[in-house]
């Protein structure tokens, strides 16, 4: 596909298409992160509720799946994240993805080891700190994604990103749910996307049914933030439950927290709507469907085709990750 | 410019690029859409700091500025929006904007005039549910936009718009400050734009010098939301002030209301950061030069052209709307 031939994420990171999936715990299973690597794209482990041990046996799962490139989100509030990081360097996993926090400390070590490093951020300030500190990707989220949110929006945040960083390539996430926002989100100066809700809406994805008939039955207003009072904002699919932990938040901080703690599985496994959380972004209102992974990007890529609109300045095609091969050879 | 050709807006409003000045109380003065006008769009009165008396002087003063089409904004929670639309139709304003609620009522008697007519929504639903009333163009507007904010952001509203409306042509508001914003919100499904912070920060804009510096040297993660406990939220550059009126809310609600009142005033006459609340949008961090309103038309008409992006199903080209004429001949 023409659009793709000379794009900095697709050589970055060894794939057809520069759409990466989002790093979701739980919803972040060897199945669908082989899935979107098989069908082009860059799968990802959700390490976030996974201890290192599981997340080793993830790793070896998803490749049985798949013999491509696949990566795995670090989640930094985690307190077992340097265990996880060193499980991927003995897997000589090829790209890390780090959310919810400062990966810097981490860069030189695996830069040293060719491993090709992304943050997702809510903040030019942190995306222009980690590229002077080695970050090679830069993933700016936007408010209105499923999950832990930021307070900008990804209209704003992509630009705001362009302006500030020199070099670093920037990847749009939150609100991407077809090839109208890849598109939007290019526009905007990104060279790829990260995508999250609509992956949860595929047949790939283990999520309980429930979860996915609630996105593709919900409209774009029916998200809603639990945690602002605790300090931690995170969106969610609208429902009695979430409404009861919002109000608690206020009164009874400790009873929302312990209601909090375990929700997303209680959705993700049993589609529990009385006592989980469904993580999903605004985009669920875009979502209509449940397709296949391939299915999805094949119909982007039709859609995408002739396309002219190229983001970013003029790039040699860097050479692709090979497979087994995890040394990166000179830089962009 | 070829893109704009084929444009249902530019043909429904009778102007040259598909660029309207958003409704902005104090800021939106006849001089800003005299020049807005002038440069080829569509200037706004912002009415919702007006008696219709002023309303009406207002009117014709821009007339003395410009015999170009302009619009005027009607902000449903003033009480005084009847008589303000009764000023506009004896005026033969030739496009209302209405904001802030449901105009419904209005618009038979409208569209029996011949006026072309627009809303302002944050909701899929009540869009549509004016498109079947007799709408003529539906502004989508993100949460990321200045004064007040609806849940969602422009990345899912405006394909969500898209995807209910049977013809109705959407206009994207919130976020955009540039031409990547312009292109973005076409990609989404937009064919006009509707422009508030980046208008503020110009030679013709009537407020404050503080008030432009302000944005100018603001950042996308300088505003936060004032008036949210309270039922209206609105979003601001943040102050010590903002911050202030935000903390009393909860604690002592009058209060709070009573420094509200009156505050864009001291912002836009007085540039007082005391007392003043600087409504902006998120754009500000993208915003970083005051040029008149033509040097940033131009500018955008130059990055665009050539773009060959069209967005929307393909349409006829709609007769102008002549000066002096304000009967619409023929539908879309």
């Amino acid at each position: 596909m023409s659009l793709f031939n000379t794009n900095r994420i697709c050589g970055l990171l060894g794939v057809k298409y520069p759409f990466i999936e989002g790093g979701m715990a739980w919803v972040g299973t060897p199945r669908l992160a082989a899935a979107v690597s098989e069908a082009g794209g860059l799968g990802t482990i959700g390490s976030g509720a996974l201890t290192p041990e599981d997340l080793a046996e993830s790793i070896d799962t998803t490749r049985r799946q798949t013999n491509k490139p696949f990566a795995v989100n670090v989640m930094l509030l985690n307190p077992s994240a340097d265990r996880q990081v060193e499980v991927c360097l003995q897997k000589a996993i090829p790209v890390l993805i780090f959310g919810a926090g400062n990966p810097a400390k981490y860069l030189p070590d695996l830069k040293k080891r060719g491993i090709v490093t992304a943050a997702v951020v809510a903040s030019e300030t942190l995306a222009l700190y980690l590229e002077e500190r080695g970050i090679d990707v830069i993933i700016g989220e936007g408010m209105e994604c499923g999950g832990h949110v930021g307070t900008v929006t990804t209209f704003t945040l992509i630009p705001a990103l362009k302006d500030v960083l020199f070099s670093v390539p920037v990847v749009a996430a939150g609100g991407i749910a077809d090839e109208r926002g890849i598109k939007a989100a290019f526009c905007l100066g990104a060279e790829g996307v990260q995508i999250g809700t609509r992956l949860i809406a595929t047949v790939e994805c283990e999520a309980h049914d429930r979860y996915k008939q609630r996105i593709i039955t919900s409209g774009i207003r029916d998200t809603l933030l639990t945690g602002q009072a605790l300090g931690h904002p995170a969106r969610v699919l609208k429902s009695a439950f979430a409404k009861r932990v919002c109000k608690l938040e206020a009164s009874d901080p400790k009873e929302a927290e312990s209601l909090i703690t375990g929700s997303l599985r209680k959705a993700f496994e049993d589609g529990d709507e009385e006592r989980g959380l469904f993580m999903a972004g605004q985009s669920a209102g875009l979502i209509q469907s449940i397709p296949s992974v391939s299915e999805l990007f094949e119909l982007w890529a039709q859609r995408l085709d002739g396309w002219n609109q190229i983001a970013g300045t003029e790039t040699k095609i860097a050479e692709n990750l090979k497979e087994g091969v995890y040394e990166r050879s000179g830089n962009l």
